[in-house]
C-alpha cells in the first residue's frame, strides 16, 4: 500500500515516517514539507539517516493523494481543515493528526478552539481513532482522526471506572505532566531548552483543549455528562506524559472490582498493560518505560482514608499519543495485524 | 550567637551550613556526623571550599551542646527521638528537621510513620515551624520543628482558602512533585542517575506522610476536620517541588475574594510572592524560579466550567521546604531580623 | 539456536535480553542472577513486561551452559576471569562482556587492572569483537570479547587515519564524555541522581583503562606504537558517548584523502555512518542521534591553521558500546545475516 | 554610583541586573530593552520578582548614559560597535559584554568575526577585563571589555603554564563544553529544548572565535606565538563550562614545580579555587560546583606515560564568564572592595 504524509517536518511526522519505513506492508512514497522541499528527510529527521534517501516535496496536498492510497495528514490544527475538503475528493483513506475532526459537535470548536469550523458534515464521516474504545467503528472508517496526546492517556486511564460506573464524575482531576516535543518543532521562548529545562510549569492550569475530548469520549462511555477539571504542566523531559487520574469513588469498591472493570475493558489489547507492582522501582507506570514504544501503562492506587480512586496512565505522546496510534488505527482499517511496525520494547535505561 | 549543626553531611545540613556560614549574627561552631569525621567540610559539600575551613566532628549530640547556643538537629526521622531527651535536657534552643516533632498527636505515629512516639510529651514542646501562620508561638519558642518540605509548600498554598472557608475540604487534592534531593542523601537504586533521570514516577500516589501534617495544619486553621488527597510524583530536577492543589470552591467565589484570601494572610511576608501573570513565560508559580530562594511563589486559577479553583505553589525544598524555613524561624526566635541571611534571589536562567 | 545470559540484571545484560528477545534466529534461554533469583525478569527491566515471562535464575555458569549454545557472559572485571576457565570446558561459544578478555598481553592487566591474569593462555582465544576491523577472525572464533564502550567509540573514528599513516600517533587526545549507563547499575554517591545531574565531571582526566585498548588496537593497525591521550567525563545524559579526537596531521592532507581514508576502511559497514554536514542541526555525530540504535556515527573537521584533524564518534554506549555489537559479534561468528536484531532507527527527539 | 545596562533583557543582562540590585556601592538606574520597553524588568527575568519595580526603557544608549556613571553594555557582537563612539564621547564608564573590544588588532576582527572594524582606534582603548591578569591596567581603565565565557576559563587554566614556559605551545588542545544560556536569549531550533536536551553536540569542533582571545591573551604572556586547538560542545545543563585543557610539557615537570606555576600565578586571588583532591566526588573542577557563584575551579592531573598534563578549568559562563567578572572589573576600576556583590558559594546539590 502506497503511504504519504502531508506535514512531514514536524515532530509527529517524523515519527510516522520512521514507523512506516519499517512497516512490512506499507511503502512510503511521499513526505510533503514546504520549508524543507528538495531537503533529505534524514537531515531534518537526523536519526533516518541510512534509512531512506526520501527527499521532502513541497506539491499540493490534493496532487500529492494521487502518489497515495492513504495519507496521514500532520499540518497545525485550523490548517488541516483547509485542505480536508479537497482531500476527502481525491477518495483517499485519510487519518487526521490535529485536532479539527476530534470534536463531534461543531460548537465545540469556537468553544475550545477559536474557530467556526468550515466544514463540520466532515466530522461526523471521522472516526476517533482509539482501537482500544472504536476498534469496529475504525475498521469501516475511511477517515480517522487521531486522538490528543493528554487526551487519549487520560481517557484510556479513566475509561474502565466511568463505563463501570464506579466514580464520582463531578470530581474527575486530570494533573497531566508531558515533555518538551509535545508543544512541537517551532522554537519559541518558551521552548528555549534555558527556559524550559528544569521546570514544572503549569503552562495550563485550567481550560487546556484536551479537556473537551476527554469529556466527549468519557461522556459517551458513562451515556452521561462527564465533567473533568485538568491541569497540564511541562516537565523536563522530551517525550512522554503521565496523567494522574484523581478520582472519588461513587461507593466503596473493593479492589477486585476494580480490577476486573481495567480487565474487562482491556483484555487482549496489545498495547495496555497493567502496573501495579508490590516491589521493584517501576512499581507505577512512569513515561520513562513507554518512551519509544506504543503502550500506554495503567495502574491505580485506592487511597481509602479519602474514598479516592488514583489512576495513572503514561505513554509516549509522539507514539501512543501520536504517530503510533494512528499508526495502529491504519492497521484496523487495512485488516493488517494492528501490531505491525508497531511492536517493541522502549530502551532501558534511557 | 555559636550555633551547630548535628548530622551535617546530608543535602538539608548542607544547606545549614550554607546559610549559616554567611548569616551576620551566627558563628558556625559545629557539624557533626560520624561517617565523614574528621573530614573538612567542603569536601562533602563541595560548594564550601573556600568559605570554611571547619571539620566534620563525631561528638556525641549532648556534649555538642555544649558549643552551641542553638542547634539545628538534622538527622533521620527516628532518629531524632533517641537523641532528643538528652539535648533537651542540655537547655539549649533546638531546631529540628526530622518528622519526629511536627505531629502533635502521638497516635500519628503509629498511624503515619509506624512507630509510638518515645516521648510523646515533647511534642507539645515544639512549634511547628512555620512564621507565616505560627510568628508569634515561634517567637517564644525554645524548640522549634521544621515543617515537611511538601507539606509546607502544599500548606501554604492552600491555608488562606480553608482559613476563609472558601472551599469544600472533601475534595482537596494534592498533587505534588518533587526533585531528587528530596530523596536524602543515601544513594539507591531509586536515585540513581540511570533510573532517576526523565522519570515522572508517582512514587507515593496515596499514603504521602507528609498529608499528616497538611491535615493537621489545615484542619486547625479551618476549626474543622479536612480531608487531604495527596499524590507525590518525583520529576527529573534535583530541587524543587510543586504542590499543584486541586480544590473546589463552596459556591461561586469571584476574583477579588480569592485574592483577598490570599492577600490577606500573606500582607507584607517576606518570603511569599504572588504569580499569576497575563504576559510573560513565567505566568504562575515554577520551582525553577524558586530553586536557590527562601521563597514559596503562590497562584491560582479558577476553573469556571467546574467550580474548581487551582492553586499553585513553588518551593526549593531544600531551602522553603527545609534549611531556609528552619533559618527563617531560628531569626524569628531570636528576635533578629527575619531575612538575615535568605534574601537573595535565584539565579536565571539555571 | 539456544542462547544465555550470565550475569542479566545489570545495564548491558538487560539491553542483550531486549535484544536476543527480538532476534528471529535465537531462543532466550537462560538469564543469571544471583540476587534476583526468581524474580520475573520484567521487574528488574520494566520496559520488558509484556515481551517475556523468563524468570532470573542462580544457576552454576557452567551448568548454565548446559541450557544453551552460546552465552553471554556479562559479569563485573575480575569475575569472569573466574567463570571462564569452567565455562571454556563446558564447549560452548562465549561471547564475554568484561574487560577480562580484550588485552592480548597478560602485562597489561597488572599494569590497567591491578590484577595478575589468572588464565592468561585464553587471551589469545578470544577475539576482540570489532566486526569492522576483525570481521574474518570473528567468523572462525569460538569466543569474543566485547571491546570497552569508549575504547570502540574511539577506536572507529581512529582507525581509518592510523591504518593510513595519516596523523602523528604521538599526539592523539580523546576526549570523551560518557552518560550514567556507563557507570554500571551499583548505586553510589557518584550515581547519585542529585549528584550526577548536571555535571560535566573529569573523572579519569588521565589512566582511564580503555586507553589501554585503544593503544593496542591501533598500535596493530598502524604496525607501531600508538600513543593515545584520552580523558574521560561524565556528562548529564544516561547513555551515550562522544569520542572527540583531536589528532595532528602528519603533512597537509586534503579532504578527498581524509574521506577516502574513512570510506575505503568502512565501505558498506552496516552499522558505519558518516555524518558532516553543511546544514542542519545535526552536522556532526551526536550521541543523541545514536542512542537506542547500532551505529557509529563518525565525522570529521580540519583545523588548518594549527595542522589538527578532529575526529568525531557517537554511539551509544550499552549498544555499539556493548550489547549492540556483541549481538552483531553473534551474527558474525554464526553465519547470520550481521544486521539480525539490530537494524532500527533511534527514535527522534528524545 | 548610579549605574545602567544597555541591553539588559539577555541572560547576561539579566545577571547584570541581579548582582548589581545586590550591590552595596551601586544603584541601579536603568535597564533598556527595545523588545520589552515599559516592562517591568520582573516580567523577564522573573527571579528578581519583589526585588525590584524598574521597567525597561528604550532610550537612545547616548541618552542613556545621562543616568549613569557608568554602564555595562550588552548587546550583540556587532551592535555594540555601532553605539559605542557617541557612548564614549559621554564621558562616562562603559564596561562592553560583547566581543568587539576584546582583540588588540583590528585585522582579527576581519579574520575571525567578519566585519571591518569600525572604530579601530578605541580597540586599544579598552582593557581586556580579566581580572587576575589585568588587575592594574583595569584599575586605570576608562573602557573595560569583558573576556568571552570560554576564552576566560580557558586562559585562566592555561595561563600559568604558558607564563611559566611549561608546555608545548604547538599542542595546545582545549575542548570546552558548554550549558545552553550559552547561546543567548534567542529561540532558535538548536536551542529548542526537544532539540537541544541530552546532546553532546560538536557545535564548533574548529574555528571557534574564543580562539583568537585565547591566543591573544597566551601570546602576550608567552611573549611568543602560542596556537591553540579548540573545540567547543554544547551538553545538556544550563550554565557551566568545562574547559579540559590537553597539553604536553615541554619536559619532564615535577608535580610541585607545576603547583608552583598555579599558585604564584593566582596567590590570593578571591575567585580561584583549586580543585584536586584524593577523594570526594568532586576531586576536579565540575560546573556543577560553580554555577550560580563567580568561581573559576581550576585543577590539573599529569599524564607521565605522555607528558601530557591535563587542566581542568570550570565557570559559570554568565558570571565568571560574563556578568561576574565584569562587576569584578568594576569593582576593581572603581576602587571598591573586589569582591562586593560577588562573594557567595553555589548552592549545592543543584
Amino acid at each position: 500500500m502506497k503511504v504519504g504524509v502531508i506535514g512531514a517536518s514536524g515532530f509527529v511526522g517524523g515519527e510516522l515516517l520512521r514507523i512506516l519505513i519499517g512497516h512490512p506492508k506499507v511503502e512510503l512514497t511521499l513526505a510533503t514539507s514546504r520549508q524543507h522541499a528538495d531537503d533529505y528527510v534524514y537531515r531534518v529527521h537526523p536519526n533516518l539517516r541510512g534509512f531512506t534517501e526520501l527527499q521532502f516535496t513541497d506539491v499540493n496536498p490534493s496532487k500529492a493523494a494521487e502518489q497515495c492510497d492513504l495519507v496521514f495528514t500532520s499540518v497545525p490544527h485550523g490548517t488541516s481543515v483547509k485542505i480536508m475538503p479537497e482531500l476527502v475528493k481525491s477518495g483517499i483513506k485519510i487519518i487526521d493528526m490535529s485536532a479539527d475532526y476530534r470534536l463531534k459537535d461543531p460548537q465545540a470548536y469556537e468553544t475550545w478552539y477559536g474557530y467556526k469550523h468550515p466544514n463540520p458534515a466532515l466530522l461526523e464521516k471521522f472516526v476517533l481513532g482509539i482501537p482500544e474504545l472504536r476498534r469496529e467503528e475504525i475498521k469501516k472508517a475511511e477517515y480517522v482522526s487521531a486522538p490528543g496526546c493528554m487526551a487519549v492517556t487520560s481517557i484510556l486511564g479513566l475509561a474502565p471506572l466511568v463505563k463501570n460506573n464506579l466514580i464520582d464524575t463531578d470530581h474527575i482531576v486530570v494533573d497531566a505532566k508531558i515533555g518538551s516535543s509535545g508543544a512541537g518543532v517551532k522554537p519559541t521562548m518558551s521552548s528555549h531548552h534555558a527556559e524550559r529545562y528544569g521546570v514544572v510549569r503549569p503552562y495550563k492550569p485550567v481550560g487546556h483543549r484536551h479537556t473537551a475530548e476527554i469529556e466527549q469520549e468519557l461522556s459517551t462511555l458513562a451515556n452521561a455528562n462527564v465533567k473533568v477539571s485538568m491541569s497540564a504542566h511541562a516537565v523536563n523531559m522530551v517525550r512522554g506524559i503521565l496523567s494522574t487520574c484523581h478520582t472519588f469513588l461513587k461507593k466503596e469498591a473493593s479492589l477486585p472490582e476494580i480490577w476486573k472493570a481495567f480487565r474487562s475493558t482491556y483484555q487482549n489489547e496489545p498495547f495496555i498493560r497493567f502496573v501495579r507492582d508490590r516491589k521493584g522501582l517501576y512499581r507505577y507506570p512512569d513515561p520513562k518505560i513507554v518512551v519509544g514504544s506504543n503502550f500506554c501503562d495503567i495502574g491505580f492506587e485506592i487511597d481509602e482514608r479519602n474514598g479516592r480512586l488514583v489512576v495513572l496512565s503514561a505513554t509516549d505522546n509522539l507514539l501512543k499519543g501520536a504517530a503510533g496510534i494512528a499508526v495502529q488505527s491504519m492497521n484496523v482499517m487495512m485488516g493488517f495485524d494492528e501490531t505491525l511496525g508497531l511492536r517493541n520494547a522502549a530502551i532501558h535505561p534511557a
